[in-house]
């Protein structure tokens, strides 16, 4: 295993994400499309298994610690998509884009605090090379009541 | 007619838009930009002729078929414009990213099933090689009060 | 200096904004990552030095003409990362597409002119090939209380 899969399959690990079960999603669409050396990963709620385990608006219901985990669950998801689709993270070359979008209470206004946690394990996870253009809003609602959602966009070498 | 172009018209026969009308649009943008072999479309609202034609919240004043109605008028914009821009829909290899902003209430959590009949129509039109990446969410308001709002990337055989 | 440079510099003269100063940020990302001939600039808050000078819902706190300005800032911040990026604006092709993202009141529904700022001020310092594909959507909430974010993508010549 590669060191970016096995520090996948730690990051995996500490957050009580099954690696190998299915990656559940809400809609007819494709989790990851491949358009040349770029892949578009869709929108990643925080759900294990079945169930999305953050719902709720930050600020709110839900406090700063809780929505960047969900974010760190978002990020992870939308990795191990890009490993199956790949087959390993070893060819990403680069993360050029990440949208975070954090179900917001009215004056909750940490979107950045929370988006830093998911770009921490995007980086843990690949190397400093992963360091990524980002933009970061708060949303009135998500599909799944989902506190934090996810998409990015990643490039292969030689891309 | 290519069998594209032929179900576009379908399409829009059954959604009453006017195929052959002017696409208005709300400020001071290019509908489509073309960037090498991609082709980025801007936000659309379900403007039919100079009229939005779905506008409120979504699972308050707008029900989830309506604002699913309202999805299919933005896809289907977002299609005539290409077709405008490109001549036919045959050109398109690759539609990788679909971006839907649904105008929610409060509670309001089915974003991706109000997606989802955006996706379908692509894909009705498009044929299943159009299946792509997606982000859904719910947002506070849109411009001129529209329920949905999409945007989307379409990429060009060869590219 | 070149026509956009100097362009920039009087649009940044216009709009007290000190070009020589450093570009804060919100949080751990770059604020721009070029992916071959592509540039990915962060969500741009309307930072001046370390203040968000515009902050609140637009339509609420915030009138139109307000949001318009911190949208011109937006914009700014996004070009002056862009010259820093690469030494100068010259080399820009293109900008196939911007984001504009504004903190809306529930019934704020003038989205699309707070962005034709944006958009105006892009055009005005790189010349009618900056036109644009283009998202205006209203959110609940942005980072820092700002009224507005905006995000872009650029490309090269030759790209």
């Amino acid at each position: 295993m590669s060191q970016r899969d096995d520090r996948l399959a730690q990051a995996a690990a500490r957050l009580d994400f099954p690696l190998e079960g299915e990656i559940g999603k809400g809609g007819d669409y494709a989790p990851v499309v491949r358009d040349g050396d770029r892949l578009y990963v869709s929108g990643q709620v925080p759900r294990v298994g079945t169930t999305v385990v953050v719902t709720g608006r930050a600020g709110a219901d839900v406090p700063l610690e809780r929505a960047q985990q969900a974010a760190r669950i978002c990020a992870l998801r939308a990795l191990v998509l890009l490993r199956r689709e790949l087959g390993s993270l070893e060819p990403i070359e680069r993360i050029p884009k990440v949208n975070v979008y954090t179900q917001s209470a009215e004056n909750f206004t940490q979107q950045s605090e929370v988006a830093d946690a998911a770009s921490a394990l995007i980086v843990e996870v690949l190397g400093p090379g992963a360091a990524h253009a980002r933009t970061s809003i708060g949303v009135y609602q998500l599909p799944k009541n989902a506190t934090v959602e996810l998409d990015l966009i990643a490039t292969l070498a030689g891309g």
